[in-house]
């Protein structure tokens, strides 16, 4: 095999690859990046058995074939090539030289006999959006999954396809987070649990273009992503996601308007006296316009003012600062409004749009 | 005790006094920044024993005394209040009070009874030299010194004041930097050792401005450095330094002239075949108008050709790859001349105005 490629084009392609390449694996050959010239194009193929990766590399093909080169000691040599035309070739026995200027590298490769291509996925539904749209969409929810083990529907986001809206959903037992967004096209009504690692990854190798679009299908096992140069082939995750519908009321017996920054710097403020692992809430105190937070705890205590607009009853409701503070940074409006009933029920912030949701739930204190 | 300054001052006046201030400390005390409201002008005291701060904060004390809060916790909430003006207030039982608009910050502070106050350095003999001067001979040197504890001078750096020059030396027992800079304004010939911890830290809070000077004075046992807001004081290492000079000869049988920029890519390159810890030479082949640059290890190989005037013998000579890249990217020259003898004897780099001197033994290989 031998081809050749602009340096930048080849470490462009390589940064999406190096997406699906697991950090340590039972088969070696998975931690390898498969390169694949048997086609018109050259194709790089990653995979880390729950999501895979095949991205089309600028460049030519002089000699056809398959190759499969560690994944690190590629991304690691091309690196620090000087910016010009890269040849990677092969012998018979998989010996590698990798040549750049007057650059020349010797490195072992292997036949990627036993590598583990995509999967086949059937592209029968086809759900359109916009790359900028859904990279925006997941990074506004995907804090609120659950990182453990102990409920592996936690760990991903339901994809829900309606009426050309997708509504993302995530939620960890403290919070929910729910957003939707418009879709471009679509042929399908559908419902996913897609792993939140999967997500995490698309979200970096997606464009920051409102006009560059991804393509998404889904079977009964799998998603996928399809970009102009880049597929993306991932597991779902098996089982009945939550009925978040029925834990979100519209009721609500205070509502409050306040400045999303001002809100923001102030609960940060608080943080300081919140130790990682303690619990300890801040306290918040919705009286006729004003918001009185407060903290104590070992390390010192800390109170502020802040303006607001309220509707409803008076209210003191206790929150864990940093649950509040993700909902927050998830958010753009410059004012946001709450929604809430009592100290032991949740509290809503949702825009008048319905474009999102953030629920968090309150914490008991005392005083 | 109660003082007003802009956050902006605050901040600025931490972030030096931080640099002296232990990560953990038998003496508690030690862990605060002390701040001296007694005098005309605020200041901020810090020590960690071997080397003490001592910076003038701009604002105002509407109640003089004298309090000791912990620095971290100081650094943190001053660096989340709001751009405006931050009072520092504390009762007679050394309760602090923080303030800045509508946010009120309560922490225990300490009276500062047990604090260690600076020394007294006497100000007999005076060098003046530019910031940015001491910096650059500073971060162009302090690479090479020894981190462990095996040679206490080893940790430091010689500073040796003689005819209105400076020369900073460091030496790990693998290579030597010598720097040479001039001083503004001297009136002494004088040699110390000042630790390498100590230079870090000032080389830090030193601007890079050429215009700004430091007062530097020294002691039997101490160095002080004097900018116009601060003062740092910072012990000496004490014993007789290596015999530099006796080390550095002048004689050579291969003299070589390289472009800086393309020898350290290349040789930047090769590093991706050592591993940490493995002491893999990288071996340069001088012939005529040639330098061949090879590198071979269980992870694979290298080889790259470059262009060089060479002046004497050809040579074949071994180099750990990290000290040769630590010298060169101390050099801002675009070419730079290696003087070198036989396999075994060291390498110098240095420069025909006798600014800077860097050795570097070269390291036995085989093949």
């Amino acid at each position: 095999m031998k081809i050749t490629c602009l340096k930048s084009e080849l470490l462009k392609s390589i940064n999406i690859a190096l997406r699906a390449v697991p950090v340590r694996s039972t088969m070696p050959v998975l931690e390898c990046i498969l390169i694949d010239a048997t086609h018109q194009d050259i194709r790089f193929i990653t995979n880390d058995m729950e999501m895979g990766i095949e991205t089309r590399v600028q460049g030519r093909i002089s000699e056809p074939g398959v190759l499969a080169i560690n994944a690190k000691m590629l991304s690691d040599i091309v690196r620090k090539l000087p910016d010009n035309n890269v040849t990677i070739s092969s012998d018979e026995n998989y010996n590698v030289r990798i040549n750049c200027e007057k650059a020349k590298f010797a490195i072992g490769g292997e036949s990627g006999e036993d590598f583990a291509y995509l999967p086949v996925v059937e592209r029968d539904t086809c759900v359109t959006i916009s790359q900028l749209a859904l990279r925006q969409v997941i990074l506004q929810t995907i804090f609120s999954i659950a990182s453990g083990e102990t409920n592996k529907l936690m760990t991903g986001e339901l994809f829900e396809i309606k009426n050309d809206r997708l509504r993302v959903i995530s939620l960890d037992g403290h919070r929910i987070s729910i957003r939707r967004v418009d879709i471009k096209e679509s042929n399908t009504n559908n419902k996913v649990i897609v792993p939140g690692k999967t997500l995490q990854e698309i979200s970096k190798i997606m464009t920051g273009d409102h006009d560059d679009m991804v393509n998404i299908y889904i079977t009964e096992n799998h998603i996928l992503f399809e970009m102009p140069d880049t597929t993306i082939v991932s597991r779902l995750i098996d089982g009945e996601y939550f009925a978040v519908d029925q834990m979100i009321s519209g009721d609500y017996e205070s509502k409050v308007k306040i400045n999303k920054k001002t809100f923001q710097d102030c609960i940060d403020r608080a943080t300081l006296f919140v130790k990682e692992g303690d619990k300890k809430p801040i306290i918040l105190e919705f009286t006729e316009g004003n918001c009185n937070l407060s903290i104590e705890s070992p390390l010192g205590a800390m109170n502020e003012d802040i303006d607001i607009e309220k509707d409803g009853k008076d209210l003191t409701i206790g929150f864990n600062p940093r649950f509040m503070i993700d909902a927050l940074k998830a958010i753009e409006d410059e004012d946001i409004t709450l929604y809430m009933t009592n100290a032991k029920s949740p509290c809503f912030i949702r825009d008048d749009e319905d474009n999102y949701t953030y629920l968090v739930l309150p914490v008991n204190f005392t005083r």
